[in-house]
């Protein structure tokens, strides 16, 4: 173990994700050496072990064993029936304060729906929401929910801004962040009804700085710092932010290679399209958090390498580190106290 | 009027647009001129005598008085108020056979509003959709609804599917589209509520060929050519396709001013960026389409200027030649008979 001295490691899931365990493994070695975060594999052990080995790690990584992996495209109701599965698992260590947060890049709807499962929803939440930073500048944009909560209530958005809120000043160091409502018009009656009421509730909801509706030609211009949604929406919207940033890439990249004049110019430029392209990556930012359960899981890419891994580890050790459980707690606690007083 | 002959006129709102009436009468006058679309002037007779004046138009492009206008931010009840709009007239000069299309650069909601009171839905469609093309190759993909209907029930997504191929067919001459479901996840029951449930209906409809599910980063790769979604996430997805194209671009730019050498490739590529940026602007495509009710309705970009709003004329003039509200009236008589038979 490296010299973070008492540190509680961070679970990963090394069974989980489209690159498992291979650089699930590495980014673990990465995490260790280069951004002294410490790690538990939870796994097969045999196949971590070969895995350590190729980076002389051994030593240095501990194994914890699960006979089960899920499937990326297992969902939910699978991920019930598994209760040895390394996700499970680390959700367990997690629980019984062996490890201060899970770490997987595994298929999303498992990961959320194990979670629930095994380290239930902090007491006062509902429901749990996925926040993830939408790529802006100078600070990311927290986005939520991003998946957690496909069909979500007027009262979960409410509960949703205070995750959102908390992630912010926390992750984020925001000292008070806005919140967004994202819907399809600027004018509080805009929307479906989902977004109608949700708009009634955040405005009268104190302690939350609700700034109105947002759009989605809104998300990346900084208008506010956290924007609230449903999962679907969020998960669409947010989906629908990489896609596009994708295609203009490509589209330049082509725009590019099109005549030789372009693509005398296009050398010169590439080391800096290369910085733009790294800072739009969704990997290098760590990865998506469910918040809102009695412990820190952080969802990195499906697709994640080594890098996106290691992000993704340092991510966890650091909320955990900062409180946020702590930090919902006592929103989520203020605002039901004073619903009561209504 | 042009010498296109006996064609109706496109009814075209002169008094709605973040820009009217100004550059609508320029686009008036650049659809008459340089695209051979006839078009009737709706608004204020006075104001827009002046504006057809300094294009020396006065004789090519008749007026028809409406005394009232609906603001930007007025929504569906404000032009229910308006019998007198501009836009309302404008449908009714449909509506009695004097102009074959509106086009309308005003409020959304305000023209869908006003739309399905004045033109009543299509016999066997309950809820109207908006049509529009993302800025894909070889051929756009077509997307609805994109804000119409914002709270859907799982039907009207089977009848945006045949409005959205009746569009493809008509107005991108696909031969066969196929259709994809918007939602969070490529198994059919990855969704919510509403998405699930749409996914079963599609799957059992003739006449569909339905892909499946698609997510948001599918949006931009042709993986089909409509994608129907309820009127909400439409919107969102939309705007957040366009609003993410401009933040590439503009990261774009400042990452090419920020070096002299980047500077001199930047030069060198400035007129292929050009021509990039113009391809996925929306105002090129000629604005989205309101599918369903009993006229065809072109609804332009609310920024839009002289160009989009001739494009908007010149679409409106080739979907109401092509027979689209016939076309989509086959279509929808054909399911009611097949679901009877069920």
């Amino acid at each position: 173990m490296q010299p973070t001295g008492r540190a509680l490691p961070v679970a990963l899931d090394a069974m989980g994700g489209d690159n498992a365990p291979g650089e699930i493994v590495a980014g673990a070695v990465q995490a260790v050496r280069e951004r002294n975060v410490p790690v538990v594999l939870v796994g097969h052990p045999r196949v971590l072990y070969l895995e350590l080995a190729r980076h002389d790690a051994v030593s240095e990584i501990p194994i914890v064993r699960a006979e089960e992996a899920l499937a990326m495209d297992e969902g939910a109701l699978a991920s019930l029936r598994r209760p040895r599965s390394s996700i499970a698992i680390a959700c367990h260590l997690v629980r019984r304060g062996d490890a201060c947060a899970v770490v997987s890049a595994g298929s999303t709807a498992g990961v959320v729906a194990t979670g629930r499962l095994r380290l239930r929803a902090q007491q006062g939440v509902v429901r749990p929401a996925i926040a993830v930073g939408l790529p802006t500048l100078p600070q990311p944009t927290v986005l939520l929910d991003a998946g957690a909560t496909a069909d979500a209530k007027p009262e979960m958005l409410v509960q949703f801004a205070h995750l959102g809120v908390a992630y912010a000043e926390t992750a984020l160091g925001m000292p008070r962040p806005s919140v967004g409502l994202l819907t399809i018009g600027a004018e509080p009656e805009k929307g479906n009804k989902l977004a109608k009421r949700a708009h009634e509730l955040l405005a009268a909801t104190p302690g939350i700085d609700f700034a109105g509706n947002i759009e989605g030609h809104d998300l990346l211009t900084r208008k506010v710092d956290v924007v609230v949604t449903d999962g679907f929406t969020g998960n669409v919207a947010l989906k629908t932010v990489e896609g596009t940033v994708r295609y203009a890439f490509e589209q330049l990249r082509e725009t590019l290679a099109e005549s030789r004049v372009a693509r005398l110019g296009g050398m010169l430029q590439r080391a800096r399209l290369r910085e733009l392209a790294g800072r739009l990556d969704p990997e290098a930012h760590g990865g998506a958090v469910l918040l809102g359960l009695n412990g820190t899981v952080v969802i990195a890419h499906g697709s994640s390498r080594a890098r996106g891994v290691a992000a993704a580890c340092e991510l966890a050790a650091r909320l955990s580190a900062q409180g946020i459980i702590a930090r919902i707690g006592e929103r989520v606690a203020t605002t039901n106290k004073s619903h009561r007083r209504w």
